[in-house]
């Protein structure tokens, strides 16, 4: 059988990371070495540029330039907040049709990959030869079938270091110290903070996801608790934390924005840090309160990357290509762990992974709901790598002579 | 004449920065190398550890733990927000003259400098041979004499990359983004995000700094004007922005809460960057806007780092060991700019760099007060040092065929 020839297009949707473009780079540079691929176009801000037919011959970009892009971070197509449906699938089969497009690679999360599978169907309805493939990526880690997302341990490393650097800052001038982490239903990137230990007392002390409701009795009780034990506590807090009832603790704050996908506003402000203040501030003698809210900085910071994150990232891309062009399938491209620490790539069905998502495994928290367990650092550790050392001066006390 | 010979003792004081072990261990180390020196003693907590005689030995701490500690961001003997009078300065001399401490180094800024120079003055009316350096850390850039400040130059680098990475973010997923940089009456470290831009229309678009006064109706025009000619736009503002009045505007937000120097709490709040939000979503159409407030990650953040300012902070500490033990000189350590790029160092007066501070020269901000000039980028470009790359696709357009 002849293989599939024709054009390959790539595009970008959802929110940035850091590795990205090791994704797009590993599809469009894979590609142009099949001879079935006659041109390689890039779609910019995602599927809105499909139907707009906003395109880029990256069959005419430097090998140069595509290096250099890859190892910045954002998504140098540009994105889309656009979540499409059926009909505006319709369009983005048909401009790919006109334009003789037999292979489509889009980089997402779960929605992404729900594009992916309506365009694959349009085009089979249609008797139109085409192959999709879904490249993953998300920050929040929450993709059903793979074991774990690009751009994730990256994001894992930031937050790493953030709290690393915050649990420093906060030894040498106690007090108590809040952090909002993204992740709107899952907690693996907020969770991602317990890298930052490295002594028994070291911060965070607490850590809160949206798996686990809290009150806030029990999160003041929590921190008092940490406060009167090391005379300081630093607390790790997902953005998207609920109460019992399941509604978001945030929402009360952003005036119920929501985007297309009809999610209240999370990101972008710093309400809910200022909140959980309060609630110490008001409920404990504690003088010394202080929240941050990390915002946009965890998912696009210049210069933070894990190194397995971004060979794993140029490697979904790379594999996008094989599985369409060299083996003729349609694939949501996954990650399988298969060592300490190792991985191979195969090719999950659009479908699994398409709208649907995952959250934090059981045993990865504690029962208290304010912490994770061993299995989940053992499991996070190798996706953020290494980090900088975080040391203690160990030197002997020296006697008093006043105030003996 | 016989040089002093005696102990030395360390310690730091305010706000951690990325490289203040680095001062402590060019002190430590290269006070270790004299043999008048008998032993070199850290303070814990600064000047609260000095009356408490809360001492570390540090000539039992090992060489490989002090170079590790160096590269550790955060204060690692702990700090203070103590700010020392007379009558305190009286004890921290009293407690050098009962543990014969002849030689005394404190890392800090201008407050800091001040308990040197009240210690010294202490000491000389007691007619106790001391002497005492005062060693230059501040992320704020705002001592006087000192071309510059160690800790300035990480924290420039750390949010010059977060501005290059939320350019990115924000030219993927265009609106208006601000973020919310420290800085109480200096504008340095916020007016360090130039050097964030790379292409002509990259972020920040407009920079804030508490020298120039804005109003809500003058931020939101400029707004606006940057969003009409690039459909985006990035902004960063000082914490301590003013209004014409000179009234801090985040000041209204935060309860009064102050510190022992009688400052209102300004960091630790997304107050700010939510109201400059609220200002443009308020008054203009503009859809989606952001803010982030950098928060205490800017300062501590482990892993980000500038070249030649760990070198400097290392060799400020190192210079207050020669010019009180070798020179016998009281001095604050000062570093004068004498190449593209290099520097010498040169002991200041105490009295000259006490107390008193300095904010951004005129030629450094543009008329219209929301921006810098090119000498800025000039001045700052060699302490931030070099960013990773932050490139764009270059590749030719696709003629459209649908939608000709």
């Amino acid at each position: 059988m002849a293989r599939l020839s024709g054009k390959a297009l790539v595009a970008q949707g959802g929110g940035p990371t850091a590795v990205i473009n090791q994704s797009l780079v590993g599809a469009v540079v894979e590609s142009r070495k099949f001879s079935e691929v006659t041109h390689v176009y890039g779609a910019r801000h995602g599927v809105r540029g499909i139907v707009d037919e906003d395109f880029l011959d990256l069959t005419e970009a430097t090998t140069q330039n595509l290096e250099t892009l890859a190892v910045t971070p954002s998504s140098g197509l540009s994105s889309t907040r656009d979540k499409p449906d059926v009909d505006y699938c319709k369009e983005i089969f048909k401009v790919c049709q006109a334009h003789d497009v037999r292979f489509f690679f889009y980089i997402g999360g779960n929605d992404s990959a729900d594009t992916c599978r309506i365009v694959q169907e349009e085009s089979a309805k249609a008797g139109y030869d085409m192959r999709v493939a879904h490249i993953p990526k998300t920050i929040d880690n929450d993709l059903m079938v793979t074991d774990h997302c690009p751009g994730f341990g990256s994001a894992a490393k930031f937050v790493a270091q953030a709290f690393a650097g915050a649990n420093l800052d906060n030894r040498a001038l106690p007090g108590v110290y809040i952090a909002i982490v993204m992740g709107r239903h899952a907690g693996f990137l907020t969770a991602s903070s317990c890298l930052a230990r490295t002594y028994p007392d070291d911060g965070p002390h607490l850590i809160y996801v949206p798996e686990r409701p809290i009150t806030k009795e029990q999160f003041v009780q929590d921190v008092k608790g940490v406060y009167e034990k090391y005379g300081r506590c630093v607390v790790a807090a997902s953005e998207g934390i609920v109460d019992p009832d399941g509604n978001a603790i945030a929402s009360q704050f952003t005036g119920g924005e929501k985007d297309a996908h009809g999610n209240v506003q999370l990101s972008g402000t710093g309400a809910l840090g200022d909140l959980l203040s309060s609630w110490v501030k008001n409920e404990t003698n504690i003088k010394r309160v202080r929240a941050d809210t990390f915002g946009y900085v965890q998912r696009s910071f210049l210069g933070c990357v894990s190194e397995v994150d971004q060979v794993e990232a140029r490697e979904v891309g790379e594999k996008a290509a094989h599985f369409t062009v060299a083996h003729n399938r349609d694939a949501s491209v996954a990650i399988r762990r298969i060592g300490d620490y190792a991985v191979e790539y195969f090719p999950a069905e659009l479908k699994d992974v398409a709208r649907v998502s995952t959250d934090m495994a059981s045993h990865y928290l504690n029962d208290a709901g304010n912490d994770v367990t061993q299995a989940f650092v053992e499991y996070v550790r190798p996706l953020a790598g290494a980090l900088p050392p975080a040391t203690r001066i160990s030197a002997p006390k020296v006697a008093k002579i006043l105030k003996k």
